[in-house]
């Protein structure tokens, strides 16, 4: 199985269009320093031919652009790209599904309440009816996507995404609208959760023995927005646990057996960003790799 | 006035992310020959200081980060960019406005129509209430985006967006759904229209004695694509005249004055994209510019 991961940032990417905190200039004075990421997406493949894509960030038309795996490779029209996976809403997950059409097959999968609120946006007929097919999948049922490429989706604490937040809201709670994928091709397994809001016995048991998890980075801290001075927003309001602290991810998962431990959707207030940082040490001593845009893993 | 092209290229870019046609294999794999371009967009200032966003294309991020003038200049958030003009609804015009979130108070101007069309899609509640205003215009009134810069809003023959398309759709009328913009600053005066069906009489005395023209390079020829074999829609079922032919533009716009002629929003399959070319000779031989991503006028 080969992952390559197209996308390691957080929403907003980095650097944030908006953003001038340390980390964000320094990606775009100092690239070497802070290497510039975009964002989260994978893509995943039994042969290195046919492609899973999951997740469809916004910058997809960059992502594609930049990995010569994910070029058209015959004919006129033609996309490695087979199929996507949405593992939640949020627009950094499906705002891609809006470059993914000019009339290319494929079929997206995702969970019923992930797809009806992308179906709700009449802007997504993009994706012609009849050349992109939208299948609902269940959690907990193993799907093919790819022919010898195996999926289980299995709901992780998490949130609605921003744009759907509401009075009604709860963090934490484990539904259809966050999820998480485990991977199977070859023998070979692949745990790929870039959004969760906290470590629970139940998920330590869903991937204990995969070969490689790829998992949420976006907060060192839960405070990491409001110590930088960008925002109000804690992690876990974010729907994200942090890797450090009380029930950070790094010491959650360090008992449980994982082949390989990196890190993605990794936000630009996170300090593990800065190539050379204390930050970084740490999070590597604990064995964990901190994701990059191009980073590929043969499992 | 300053006005930066952002991007030039139509819907889908260039290179397409499906797309292997002779110009995206060569934008691809020869970028001095076909210069890659990002999806259509302009950015117009008054001062250089505060500017205003015209369409805002999926690659918007990437064109931001391409172009030093659109970072943030100071604080920790902040953007340049204060105001942001839709011309119609197509994706590659409000794709970006589900990046343009994250806190950033700016004001979105359309036409009713338009913004109703935006507006019915609640994805786009990213751009949270209370942070991002949206503003309805009326044709042919002139407002203020920016302080010293005015713009007005005209209709031009065209169509509904691709995902509005349904049986009644009419090709060619003059409604709110695809508009022209004449912006007028420290007494110069630019005329923007990135999609046009047909040049009228009345879009010829509307645009006579700009200092430039920015228009609808879709297509060279209304068969274009066909030509090229990736489709079967001609540049009139897309909303889009053609540079040349019966009813070219170039012909069609010739004994109008005009500063300087400008082509952008240029589709993939467009000969003149190729550096070189006769067709690029053709165009330019006639006094028109094939715009690029990057190109800035200062008027």
């Amino acid at each position: 199985m080969r992952v390559v991961i197209l996308g390691s940032a957080a929403g907003g990417g980095l650097p944030q269009w908006n953003c001038r905190c340390p980390i964000c200039a320094m990606a775009r004075s100092e690239p070497d320093r802070v290497r510039p990421r975009t964002q989260s997406s994978i893509a995943v493949s039994a042969n290195e031919t046919d492609w899973l894509l999951i997740n469809a960030s916004p910058d997809i038309r960059q992502q594609l652009f930049d990995n010569p795996q994910m070029h058209p490779q015959e004919g006129l029209r033609h996309s490695p790209i087979r199929s996507v996976l949405l593992t939640n809403g949020d627009v950094d997950h499906v705002a891609g599904l809006l470059t993914l059409r000019e009339g290319q097959p494929y079929t997206l999968y995702a969970t019923r309440g992930i797809l009806d609120s992308v179906n709700a946006n009449r802007v997504f007929d993009v994706m012609a009816e009849g050349v992109v097919a939208r299948q609902a999948v269940a959690m907990d049922r193993r799907f093919e996507p790819l022919p010898g490429l195996s999926v289980t989706l299995f709901p992780v604490p998490g949130k609605v995404p921003l744009w759907l937040e509401d009075e009604t809201m709860e963090i934490g709670a484990e539904t259809e609208t966050t999820v998480g994928a485990l991977i199977e091709a070859n023998g070979r397994r692949l745990a790929y959760i870039p959004g969760c809001a906290r470590v629970t016995d139940g998920l330590r048991d869903r991937i204990a023995g995969v070969d490689a998890l790829l998992f949420d980075g976006t907060v060192l801290h839960d405070d990491d927005m409001i110590r930088v001075g960008v925002g109000t927003k804690t992690g876990w309001r974010m729907g994200h646990v942090p890797m450090r602290g009380a029930n950070g991810s790094i010491d959650a998962l360090a008992g449980t057996a994982i082949g390989r431990r990196v890190f993605v959707h990794i936000n630009n207030t996170n300090p593990v960003l800065v190539e050379g940082s204390p930050e970084r040490a740490d999070v590597e001593a604990a064995g964990w790799t901190v994701g990059h845009d191009g980073l590929s893993l043969a499992l």
